[in-house]
């Protein structure tokens, strides 16, 4: 069985996005041409894309992806699970396999394990989705690509958890120009 | 001259102590037996003892390190600057030097930098001290002692910043079995 992982771009202040809802450029590594310093950033991106069998996201992240190119050169692709109210009418454009899912985070993942076998499942955008998937102790891993940079405002990735602490283990560290991967494992 | 470091542990949610105002375990790894794993924690504790030539703290940080068994066997020798409105009236136990100062962050650091000469000054405690330093744009380095933990709760370092985004640099990172000590220069 895969590992179930949070995935995302956090600045050192804790943001997954800037106060406006945009990415202030916490995803500029993702975006980067690949050189000799950004090795890591290059190591990291394939590595998700070759061990993900599924995603998991909210609607507001599958949205942000449509308005921003839709899903046409997705290179991602696995299945992806949107938990959401309102499925879209039309279909998704591209070859991405998109499952809309209406019944909550717990038929989301089931589905998603399912669908990725031994392979892993990212819960691979939104704070609210993350924060759901923490708070239910269903995830694995943390990845955490730590951009540097102080946003200073935002959307917090960790923010309202109501958790009792919880005991990380490290499990990995790569240092890169601007983002700093770092990943934990959740102690259980 | 020296730089202006905010140093502090800080668990992966950004908390720098919990909701009740106690530790959270985030310096354990401080006081932590020395081991043949965690010699990246000896390094960067020797070397904070080593290079700095002054400390920066608030008043309640003051207060904390008298509550818990004082400053008698304190093994930071160099002079500590406290900001206060209320300097206390009986001296301070033990041989390390503290100076109290009122009238503000800028005078705490023209002071330390004097004290200092050629040596490093830590803004060493206090979300609220350091917050001041940074929103001043006065801090040269953050050293962030990640600790392993997700504490669900607490205070925060970065908060209420009010400031526009700052990029940072990464200038170290040395993993350890319970905490990630990362440091970065913040760009001016």
């Amino acid at each position: 069985m895969g590992n179930v992982i949070i995935d995302l771009s956090m600045s050192l202040d804790g943001y997954i996005c800037d106060r406006n809802g945009g990415d202030g450029g916490l995803h500029n590594w993702y975006f980067a041409p690949s050189t000799a310093e950004n090795k890591g950033d290059q190591l990291v991106i394939n590595e998700t894309i070759n061990d993900l069998g599924a995603i998991i996201m909210g609607k507001r992240t599958f949205s942000t992806g449509e308005e921003q190119g839709g899903y046409g050169d997705n290179p991602y692709k696995m299945p992806h699970f949107v938990i959401t109210h309102h499925p879209p009418e039309k279909p998704v454009e591209g070859d991405t396999q998109f499952i809309f899912v209406t019944d909550g985070i717990e038929s989301a993942l089931k589905q998603a394990k399912a669908a990725a076998g031994d392979k892993d499942i990212a819960i691979g955008g939104g704070a609210d989705i993350s924060q759901q998937y923490l708070k239910a102790g269903l995830v694995d891993l943390l990845e955490i690509h730590l951009v540097h940079i102080l946003l200073g405002s935002g959307l917090r990735l960790f923010e309202n958890l109501g958790i009792n602490p919880i005991d990380l283990e490290s499990t990995r560290v790569i240092d890169s120009p601007t983002v700093t991967h770092l990943q934990f494992r959740v102690v259980k």
